[in-house]
C-alpha cells in the first residue's frame, strides 16, 4: 500500500439525529468520516480513528467503496463513540442530548509505518495532546491543519498553544476564535491567533460561508445557496476534507508554501463538498456524490464570485 | 438646476442612539440621509423627504456640502421624525425604545418638476402607498429600487404587491424575504418574490454581506472586515445609496436593462460605502469620507473575491 496524500485523524461515530422531520439512529458519522468521504473524492486518503465492537462491517465497506484507506481504523473492546442531538425546526441550531465517548475516551492514535509520510495532515477536533502525539509520529507533512473547540480552548490552553505552533492552518468558528484570542472583533482576533503559529486561519460560518485570513489578505467564500437542506451535521468536517482533497489533488510536489490563492480555490471546492453533505441525513449524500457533481457545483460557486470585468472606478 | 441622476425618497430623522460606550442624541439620520450621502459620492443626487421646524440649518448644510440637491426636502409644521434605540454590547442587535413619527406621519412626497426625470430612483422604506405615489409622479426611471419592512409586508400586502410589480430591485433582509414569500428557504423565497415583479432581489445580511438573485444567477458580497465598528445604524441605507451612486456613475445612457454583472460590481461599491458608515456614530464618517477612500476599499473587496486563476479541476 502506498503512502496516502491525505491523512485524516479524528472521531468515528454513530449519531442519533432528532430532526424536525423524523428521528434517525445509528447514523454513520464523526468528523474523520465526513472529512475522509470528501477528501477521497479527489485524493488518496487514509483515516485514523477508533471504533467499537458494534461497528458494522457495512460501514467499513462504505469507506472502502470510496477508496478510503482504513488500515488506521482501530477496533477496540467496547462501543463506538455515540452522539445524540436534536435540531431546531429551521435547522439553524441544535442541542446535544447525549454524548457517550465509549472507545473514544481511550483513543490514542497509533499511526502505522505505512501512513507516516502523508503530504497533507488533517487533525480533527480531538484532545490537543493527541494532535501533538500524531504529529510526533509523522515525517513533517507539507501542510497540516487542525480543528478544535471551546472545550479544549478553555481546558487545555497550553497544549493547544503547542499545537498552534506546529500547524499551517487552524479551522474554527467565530465563537471559538473569540474565546481563543479573548478578542471580540474577528479581524483582530484572527491577527492574534495567526501570531501564535498558523499562517492561515479559516473561520467557518455554516450557511454563511467561510473566511480565510493569511498573508495574501482576506478571502470570503459564501455558503452554496441550496433549495433543500436536510441535515447540517458534518458540514464543517466535510468542508475541511474537501479542502484537503483539493490541495492534495493539486499538489505540485514541492515542499514550499502553497501557491498563491491555492487555499482560496480549495475553499470553493470545500464549500461545494459541504453543500452535498447537508442535502441528506448523515453522510448518505456524500457516500454517493460523484467527483463530477462536486466539480460542477464548484464552478457554479466560482461564477457566484464573478463580477464580470473591472470596476472601472476612478477615485 | 439639472435633473438628478439619482432620486432618493425616504425618512430624514434625528436619532437618539444608546451605544455601549455612550449616549448620542439628536444624531442626523434616516434612510434618505444615509442613502444620499453614499450616492452623492459618485452621482448627482437629490433627496425627497420631510423635516420639522426643529431641523437644524447646520444639518441642511451637511447635505449641501456633499452636493446633495435638497430642494425636495420639505419643511413642515411640527417636529422631525425621531427614533431612539439601544444597541447590545457587541452591537449585533438593537431594540427600539421610542419612535415619534412627528411630521413623517403626514408625509406625502410631492416631487418638484425639476426632479421628475431621474435615471435611478431609490424608494426608501416608507408606506407602499407613498412609494406608488412617487412613482406616479415621475417619468419612468431607468432603474427603480425599493426597501420595505415587516410592518408593510403584513399590514399592506396588496399595495406592496403593486409596488413589486413596478420596481426593478427589492432590497430586504432574510426575515423580510421569508415573511413576504411565506417560504423559509431563502433560495426558494427569492424565486417566489422575483416572480411578483422585481427582476433583481438583494438580501441584506449586515456584517455577513449581501446576496443578489437575478437572471444572471446568484452573487454574494461579503461584509468588509473591519477592526472597529462603532455604530451599525444606517448601514443598509448606505449600502443602497452606494449601489445607486455606482449605477448612475456608470450609466451608459441607454434605457435597456443594466449591463451584465453591473449590479454585482455596484454591490462591491455599496459594501465599501457601508463599511465607512459603521466606523463612526450616525453619518459622521460618511459626511467626511472621500470618493478616493471608497474606491480604495472597493478594490480591496474585489481582491477578497480573487481566487487567482482557474480552478484547474477536471471531473
Amino acid at each position: 500500500m502506498t503512502t496516502p496524500s491525505v491523512l485524516v485523524v479524528g472521531s468515528v461515530a454513530y449519531d442519533d439525529l432528532e430532526m424536525p422531520y423524523g428521528i434517525f439512529e445509528d447514523v454513520l458519522g464523526g468528523a474523520a468520516v465526513y472529512s475522509s468521504f470528501a477528501s477521497a473524492l479527489f485524493a488518496k486518503t487514509a483515516l485514523v480513528g477508533v471504533v467499537g465492537e458494534d461497528f458494522k462491517p457495512g460501514d467499513v465497506k462504505k469507506l472502502e467503496e470510496r477508496s478510503i484507506d482504513v488500515q488506521g481504523l482501530e477496533r477496540a473492546a467496547g462501543k463506538t463513540f455515540r452522539w445524540r442531538g436534536r435540531y431546531s425546526k429551521d435547522l439553524s441550531s441544535r442541542e446535544t442530548l447525549e454524548t457517550h465517548l465509549n472507545v473514544f475516551a481511550e483513543f490514542s492514535p497509533k499511526v502505522a509505518p505505512e501512513l507516516r509520510n502523508p503530504r497533507y495532515l488533517l487533525l480533527g477536533n480531538i484532545h490537543p495532546a493527541l494532535q501533538l502525539g500524531v504529529l510526533s509520529q509523522l515525517e513533517k507533512p507539507r501542510f497540516v491543519a487542525a480543528d478544535t473547540m471551546n472545550f479544549w480552548i478553555s481546558g487545555e490552553p497550553k497544549l493547544l498553544n503547542d499545537v498552534l505552533g506546529k500547524i499551517d492552518l487552524l479551522l474554527i468558528n467565530d465563537e471559538e476564535a473569540r474565546e481563543l484570542s479573548g478578542i471580540s472583533n474577528i479581524k483582530k482576533a484572527a491577527a492574534d491567533i495567526r501570531k501564535r503559529g498558523p499562517k492561515h486561519l479559516i473561520i467557518k460560518r455554516g450557511e454563511h460561508g467561510a473566511l480565510l485570513f493569511d498573508d495574501q489578505g482576506t478571502f470570503y467564500v459564501p455558503g452554496f445557496p441550496l433549495e433543500d437542506v436536510r441535515d447540517p451535521t458534518g458540514a464543517g468536517d466535510t468542508f475541511a476534507g474537501g479542502l484537503f482533497g483539493y490541495l492534495a489533488a493539486k499538489d505540485d510536489g514541492k515542499n514550499a508554501p502553497l501557491p498563491e490563492h491555492c487555499l482560496r480555490r480549495a475553499m470553493l471546492f470545500a464549500t461545494a463538498s459541504a453543500s452535498f453533505c447537508v442535502e441528506d441525513v448523515g453522510s448518505a449524500r456524500l457516500e454517493q456524490v460523484s467527483r463530477k457533481d462536486v466539480v460542477a457545483r464548484t464552478k457554479q460557486l466560482l461564477a457566484m464570485l464573478d463580477v464580470g470585468g473591472t470596476l472601472a472606478l476612478e477615485a
